[in-house]
C-alpha cells in the first residue's frame, strides 16, 4: 500500500479539500467513526452518492449530469521524456458556477451538492456569492436549478429550488434558513439503492411545479 | 519578465497541452508568424473566441455557457502555514465530456471547439470515442449539441450538428469530414467584435431547424 501524505490517498476524489470548498471535510476521525455505525447511505459522502447516481442515470439512458473538474491554476508542468507530463505546482482556484450540470428531457440541470452538520438550519455562508449569481442567471434562462441538501446528522436530504435558496440570501435579516422552511419549501428525497440518491424525481416535481 | 519552462508562460491556458488534447498546439513559430499579419481574429485562439463570446453572452443575459476546468488528478498537495495549498503533483486526465455546456433560453447546449490547420477536411481523430458517446447520449436527452469547428489556415469557422459528426464517426470508410459536407451541413459562422463567435444566430438556426 502507498502511504499518502496527510495519510490520506489524493486518488480518492473530495478527501482533500481547499480551505474554501464548500463541501464538508470527509477524513474527520468522529465523522469516520459514526459512518462506521450508519448504513443508510453505505458510508458514502453526498458526492460519492452523487456521482453514483448520476453514473447510474447516464448507464439507463436517463439523463447526462457531471461534476465539473475541480478548477486549477496551473503555474508549472513539467514534460518528462518518454513519460507524461506531471504538474508540478498548481493551486486551487475558486469555481465561478455550480459543481453539476447536465441534460434531462431536454431540460437544464444545475446545482450545488451541500452538506450541513448543523440540525435545525442551513447556514447561508456554505454559499458563495458568485454561485447565487450563477444560480440566478440560470434561472432567467429557464434552467432547472437547486440544491442537494444533507443534513449529515440528521441523515435528511432535500432539493431545495435555487429560489428558495436566493430568496434568503437577499434577506439581510438571515444568515440561514430553518430546516422547518426547508421542510415546507423543498421536496424530501429517501436514500436508494441505484440510484443512491434518486433526485430525478424530485426534478419531475420541479418540472411540473413550473408548468 | 519571468522566465518558464518550456519558453511558454504556463498562465497562457491552452497553450502547453498534454499529449491527447484536442486542441491544436498554438505555439508553433509558424503559426505565431501567420497570427502576426491575420487580424481578423484578433490573434486569438477558437477557444480565446469562445470564452470571450461567453463572457459578453453572460454579461448580456443571453445565454450561461462555461468551459469546464481542464480535469486535473492530484496526487500530493502541500499544506504551507499561513499561505494557501499547493499542489506539488498532479496529471491531465482525459475529460469525459465536451468542454463547454451551458443553457440558453431552456435548451441545454453543449458542444466542443475543434480546430483543424487542414484546408480540405476535417480529420476525426480529433474526436475521441467517450466525446461522441458523450454528444450522442446528449442528443438523445434533446439537447442542442455540435461542434464549433476552426479551419485555422482558411480563417473559417463552422456550427457542424453533433448529428453530422456521429454519423462521419460512425461510417467505417470515412477517417475525415470534407469540408464540401461541412460547407453544406454545418452553418458558417462569421466573425464578430462582440461577441467574437456569435455562435447563438446558428443556435437559433439549430433550434428552429428541430421543430
Amino acid at each position: 500500500m502507498v502511504k499518502y501524505p496527510q495519510g490520506v490517498s489524493p486518488f480518492v476524489s473530495g478527501l482533500k479539500q481547499p480551505q474554501w470548498s464548500k463541501a464538508a471535510p470527509a477524513s474527520t476521525a468522529k465523522h469516520r467513526h459514526r459512518r462506521g455505525v450508519n448504513f443508510s447511505d453505505r458510508g458514502m459522502t453526498l458526492e460519492q452518492q452523487l456521482n453514483e447516481s448520476n453514473k447510474y442515470y447516464l448507464s439507463q439512458g436517463l439523463a447526462v449530469v457531471h461534476k465539473k473538474p475541480t478548477p486549477v491554476q496551473i503555474v508549472k508542468v513539467d514534460y518528462p521524456k518518454r513519460s507524461r507530463a506531471v504538474i508540478r505546482e498548481a493551486y486551487f482556484r475558486q469555481a465561478s458556477t455550480t459543481d453539476y450540470n447536465g441534460v434531462y428531457q431536454g431540460y437544464y440541470l444545475d446545482f450545488e451538492a451541500k452538506e450541513t452538520r448543523n440540525k435545525s438550519s442551513f447556514p447561508l455562508k456554505n454559499f458563495h456569492p458568485h454561485q447565487i449569481s450563477h444560480l440566478q442567471a440560470c434561472l432567467d434562462q429557464n434552467g432547472i436549478c437547486f440544491t442537494v441538501l444533507k443534513f449529515v446528522t440528521l441523515d435528511r436530504y432535500f432539493i431545495v429550488p435555487a429560489s428558495v435558496i436566493i430568496a434568503a440570501w437577499q434577506d439581510p435579516d438571515h444568515s440561514s434558513i430553518s430546516l422547518e422552511t426547508i421542510v415546507s419549501k423543498s421536496i424530501e428525497l429517501e436514500c436508494g439503492y441505484r440510484p443512491p440518491l434518486p433526485y430525478l424525481t424530485a426534478v419531475d416535481r420541479l418540472i411540473k411545479d413550473r408548468k
